[in-house]
């Protein structure tokens, strides 16, 4: 089969064998955003056309190109679900090349009642704790950083947290981004704003604290960018994982954020674990073995 | 004597008799941002010309007029201070038709020891503690939201929340703002809003439940607006009351906004006294009567 996380930004495609081993990959900028007119099939093709010549007839697609700005709106499946749940309600679109189904997203609520949603997320989630039959907690870093729980094979509850957009923008459009340099991420700067997310006082005023830290000559420009992420991501971390310390995070992502996000979460007593490359592919193997597609 | 409140935004002006009382008063767009080429001196004998034909010659200036991008800086005094010391650092500037000097600002740390300064808001919240003999806390919202511990008639320390500014930016450079409308600012999705605050997850993950409530059909795009308000100012409110339940908090600004605060504050179990209209005119009397001009 062929398993495709297609996402706002960005196309990955994964050639899948029986066994579900990757036999081979394409990645590329071409995420729904970049797609024209709602040629949606055209670039399917085009991406992955050597496969189909090649033999395989099954693909299935996970993200953002199941929501209303892409494809096709599948609709949420309610946690608990696993890949069971998702396989039940694929939600097959018209392809003249092969059969193509797209994984449903992910609906439900955080402790206090209130609506969450993922959609892509929910396969690489359940792509990497496959592994780890007790479950666990996994985290995925970013512009909307994701973590969920998983139980029995299942994502029984997530949380989002707007982590890296709240970054670009305080970054991007205050007054904190104007004295800022380039620098680096992940030094001892970044490793103070984690700390500093421990304290008293609260984002608000700690975010404030880049600018103030810098006009007293204590922080230099190109260090503050480090600071504010590290107070973000500390802040983040440190909620997340209230109430449940010495606990292993899943880390899944980009291995510069993953990296800082194990930095963060050892230095709130936790413990990281980080996975790259193919959570997705193992994940729209699993769903696809589930749905009988192997 | 002339006291003027010289901001970023806006001037306000005072003529002040013997006594304290305000005379007379003007306001006006012409904050320090709207003077072009250093032309304070121009602007000032525009603004206050009649007062000083009249008799008047001598002038306070307090506010960011006072800071680098100001006529002069006024070099920082640092905690615990009142009208006292900072009547000894008035910084004199040549003018040719009065007198006229500048109140320095205010540096300090917070209980973390992180640096906090303050310029313009010092001098309204000893003009309204001063009424307050016991001292107690003052809270001026807004952009930078400072809220001040004063005792016997000195600040001992303050915090800065970049509440205002977050709230612009998520507005207006993030997912968030896409969604919303126009709509009341002080209803129940702000109230919403403010008890969303208490609950676990931490500020992050709240701002991303606007957005998520909002695709879910649970909150209007005319309250999603108020309900990212309440989320950030009840988390600033929080934050500052942490360890004084009951307390007293003593609001400065404009009457919209400390009506918020007002809400808020009531919701997080402690008490809002709102002072409108002329805390910098009563400020700039007490700090000009400490340095012997009346």
């Amino acid at each position: 089969m062929i398993g495709v996380d297609w996402g706002t930004t960005r196309f990955r495609a994964f050639r899948i064998g029986r066994d579900g081993a990757v036999r081979d990959r394409r990645a590329g900028p071409r995420g729904i955003l970049a797609v024209p007119d709602g040629r949606f099939a055209e670039t399917l093709r085009e991406e992955i056309g050597p496969w189909l010549a090649a033999g395989e007839d099954q693909v299935l697609l996970s993200g953002m190109i199941g929501s209303r700005q892409g494809w096709k709106e599948a609709p949420y499946v309610a946690c608990p679900a696993g890949a069971a749940e998702l396989a039940a309600e694929l939600v097959e679109i018209p392809f003249d090349w092969a059969k193509v189904k797209l994984v449903p997203g992910l609906s439900g609520t955080d402790e206090s009642g209130v609506a969450e949603v993922m959609r892509g997320e929910e396969t690489e989630v359940i792509g990497v704790l496959a592994d780890f039959p007790a479950g666990g907690i996994a985290c995925l870093p970013g512009t909307h950083s994701k973590w969920a729980r998983v139980e029995d094979g299942r994502i029984v509850r997530f949380t989002t947290h707007m982590t890296g957009e709240t970054y670009a923008t305080l970054r991007g459009h205050t007054i904190l981004g104007r004295m800022m340099r380039e620098g680096p991420p992940d030094g001892a700067a970044f490793d103070a704003g984690v700390r500093r997310s421990a304290e008293p006082g609260g984002l608000l005023h700690h975010v404030f604290g880049v600018r103030a830290e810098t006009l007293a000559g204590r922080l230099s420009d190109g260090d503050a960018g480090a600071y504010l992420s590290g107070i973000l991501i500390g802040h983040e971390v440190r909620a997340a994982l209230a109430g449940t310390p010495g606990t292993v995070v899943h880390l899944i992502g980009a291995p510069d954020l993953t990296a800082l996000y194990a930095r963060a979460i050892a230095a709130c007593g936790a413990f990281a674990e980080r996975h790259n490359g193919e959570a997705a592919a193992r994940g729209l193997a699993l769903i696809g073995a589930a749905a009988a597609w192997n």
